[in-house]
């Protein structure tokens, strides 16, 4: 009897899934993790999911290579069937596919339903980069059952990160790390806080033609010289077609910071087909939405119209959206803004900024000291500023081997990513054509030549990680 | 002004200090530190100390190389005192010298005078390997000031391990590690657990004639035999000069294990000079204790005073001992066992056995299950037995960089050395006459060539490091 690849001791059996009609398959698991991997203060412990599927596997290979997707922020499910790369590479490489879910995501909650309770301390004390990498070890040494079998992590931007970090700091479990669209660099002191919108600005500037930027870093003004009357608020309202009405100045700030994380959402997921993975969305939405801003506009009731039809390509794609969200912070999103709004204020603290003159954003700070005291208020965390970069090195990598860093010139996050190889077992690819981890995608016969060579090269790589093991 | 090398925030001034008499001279400074560095569950610090010495820094480099001691198992003013090669090095590359003090011990305790409180759990919580390496990095952060300064770390014994691990760890703060007679590979399912007893046995056995280790192989029966009488028990005492009288079979095991402790002390600290390593001894100790041992005895009595007058070496070599207190598990040494019983029972459960058939000690199994029951009853600590390895690596080394592993084959620890380099980038130095961490004292006269040498590579490397930052 060939020994159970996905883990014999913990099988949750198969539980009926939102995603079960994926293309995806896999078996959900539990395992059990410690609460506290760093502290002798307690024995509490719960269970993370992950999914796993062996049926790629050479049952006759007794040391078969493990595919591991270092789970990010949001169900697990979302990533594996937004991350087809893993899967196709999988069955060419005959592996074990893993995903594993990140803690505090998904259904690994430590305090289940009452794990986001801010009013008890210890509830989020042990969301952190180095619990979650300690749990993907405990993991993986769990499947592995005391044979060597050959590693390799995989994730998209904070996966990516995740992937990447793994990687530095347990290179005796993980052969290499594809680390697609992972900002490793986008923190304090290491990368110009308004990279990030620079990067976006310029997406929108070229995605039809440059009215496009130019018409949104006018509609700011147009927006407020509109609200600045109740019945103007409530025109703005009606075009946008909110399900809350604009009455206040507080509404109109949070309709525009929803505009601007929508615009961000946009040139992420700016892939050339339509797509599920933010939220449904045409191919190369931003273009899309470009089309509908390529005039420039005189009047500012005109704009405001233009803004509401181009906007509709992200909010309404499918038609069926009934009214716009528009204090929705995650502007609608998959992933799970809770707890990436903690782990912000814990230790993934990426500072943004930008300048009204030379972005089609508004100008905003990056205020620490804001941004601390929101976190303190709304939390009771105070964020460690430095800890991610004291941890992992910053731009100081030349210790590090076996990283495959990817960056799509067209995602926002290159900006803070590993561009250049800081020696050459660090492998840098660039996607010209690329939106954020185009390449971990699903293989698509849209997807511009630079991609499908890089999912090649980085096939190549693998490869040689997992021969010369 | 030239900025304060040794830090500028923190000072402590210059105590009164009982190393003040001691060869080397430094400033005694104090760092803050988070209690619990891997959690957000409070915002408790305490304080570290630290040595500093920058007198040997050429003040117009205004990036001069730091040589930093990751603190072991005692006050670091006894490290600093015994690691005469890194103020030697020091002085000709004209580095800053810092001794870190680990915590828990000496005088770097989280809850002061009642750190120890074993009643307390989370006063024992936060004394682990992770912690204490995350309090260097964030010390040596504070002292580089936002330069870029290559950091050696140096370290002998548990310190040699900390350095290893601290370069594989944060290869971005250390540029290398000395790692002087660091046995990293001793624990579970690494190396035979007898191999430290076998390799004691073999330094008494060649260090005057065969019949040391055959004696002391034959005392452990001869013990027996005479303490199966109260008036034996008396004789076995009054021999020894035992402080408390041998009562009952406890105290019998307790001189013994006593004894047994002396003889891989000896091992240690056999080195070709008088030393106060350990404890005060005459140049080649186990020479000395052999002396007295050379004749094989027919009779238990002999064998016994014989015993006795060889003990001596250890136990009263300055003859000013008034009683052997067989009773100090530590037998007597420097180092402080109540810090290292704790880690022992955390982390650092390092296996340990012998067999009489082929060591000169009694039979003894490794029983991890009888140790944490131990552990849990003294310390309410449940020993992590895998979490070293888990987290370091075991013997799966390949992706390390910048790390010498010195040892002594003289030395019982250098059976769980790293004795062969997993890449070219992985220095292993060899003293065939060494024994513990020799390497790293101070040079001696009486010091054999190996040594002389090896101290010569290390410093070509370690300079090699250095130039190449």
């Amino acid at each position: 009897m060939f020994p159970a690849l996905c883990g014999a001791l913990l099988i949750l059996a198969f539980k009926p899934s939102a995603f079960a009609n994926e293309k995806f398959q896999y078996e959900i698991k539990e395992f059990s993790v410690p609460l506290d991997h760093f502290s002798f203060l307690s024995n509490e412990s719960f269970n993370i999911r992950y999914l796993c599927n062996d049926s790629y596997v050479d049952k006759s290979n007794l040391e078969p290579p493990i595919f591991f997707y270092t789970g990010n922020e949001g169900d697990i499910e979302w990533f594996a069937q937004n991350s087809g790369f893993v899967w196709e590479l999988a069955a060419k490489q005959r592996a074990l596919v893993v995903f594993a879910e990140h803690r505090y995501y998904g259904k690994s909650m430590p305090y289940g339903a009452d794990t986001f309770n801010t009013s008890k301390p210890e509830h989020l004390a042990y969301f952190t980069v180095e619990q979650t990498l300690e749990d993907y070890a405990q993991l993986i040494t769990y499947l592995r059952n005391g044979k060597r079998l050959p590693v390799v992590a995989f994730g998209g931007s904070y996966g990516g990160m995740l992937a990447a970090w793994f990687r530095m700091k347990y290179p005796h479990i993980v052969v290499g790390a594809l680390a697609a669209s992972a900002p490793i660099l986008q923190f304090s002191g290491l990368t110009p806080c308004d990279i990030f919108n620079k990067i976006t600005t310029s997406v929108f500037a070229t995605a039809y033609n440059a009215n496009c930027s130019v018409n949104i870093g006018k509609s700011w003004k147009a927006f407020e010289s509109m609200a600045a009357t109740d019945a103007g608020k409530k025109q703005l309202g009606d075009i946008f077609h909110v399900c809350n009405a604009i009455k206040n100045a507080d509404d109109l700030k949070n309709f525009m910071d929803y505009l601007e994380e929508v615009y961000g959402n946009l040139a992420m997921a700016n892939y050339p087909y339509n797509s599920t993975f933010l939220s449904p969305l045409p191919a190369n939405p931003v273009r899309q939405l470009c089309f509908y801003l390529k005039d420039l506009h005189q009047n500012d009731t005109d704009l405001v119209a233009s803004m509401a039809s181009a906007l509709a390509v992200y909010t309404n794609y499918t038609g069926s959206t009934k009214c716009l969200d528009y204090n929705d912070s995650n502007a609608g999103a998959n992933y799970d803004s809770k707890g990436w709004d903690i782990q912000s204020c814990n230790q993934m603290v990426m500072p943004m900024c930008a300048n009204s003159s030379d972005t089609m954003f508004r100008t905003s700070n990056w205020d620490f000291k804001e941004v601390s005291d929101k976190c303190y208020k709304q939390f009771h965390i105070t964020p460690k500023a430095y800890d991610i970069v004291l941890r992992y090195g910053g731009r100081d990598l030349e210790a590090a081997s076996n990283i495959i860093f990817s960056n799509g010139l067209l995602d926002p996050w290159s900006g803070g990513g590993v561009l250049s190889a800081p020696n050459n077992q660090i492998h840098v690819i660039i996607l010209p054509e690329g939106a954020h981890h185009l390449d971990l995608r699903q293989s698509n016969p849209l997807d511009p030549a630079s991609v499908t060579s890089a999912r090649q090269k980085e096939a190549e790589i693998i490869a040689q990680w997992i021969s010369h093991f």
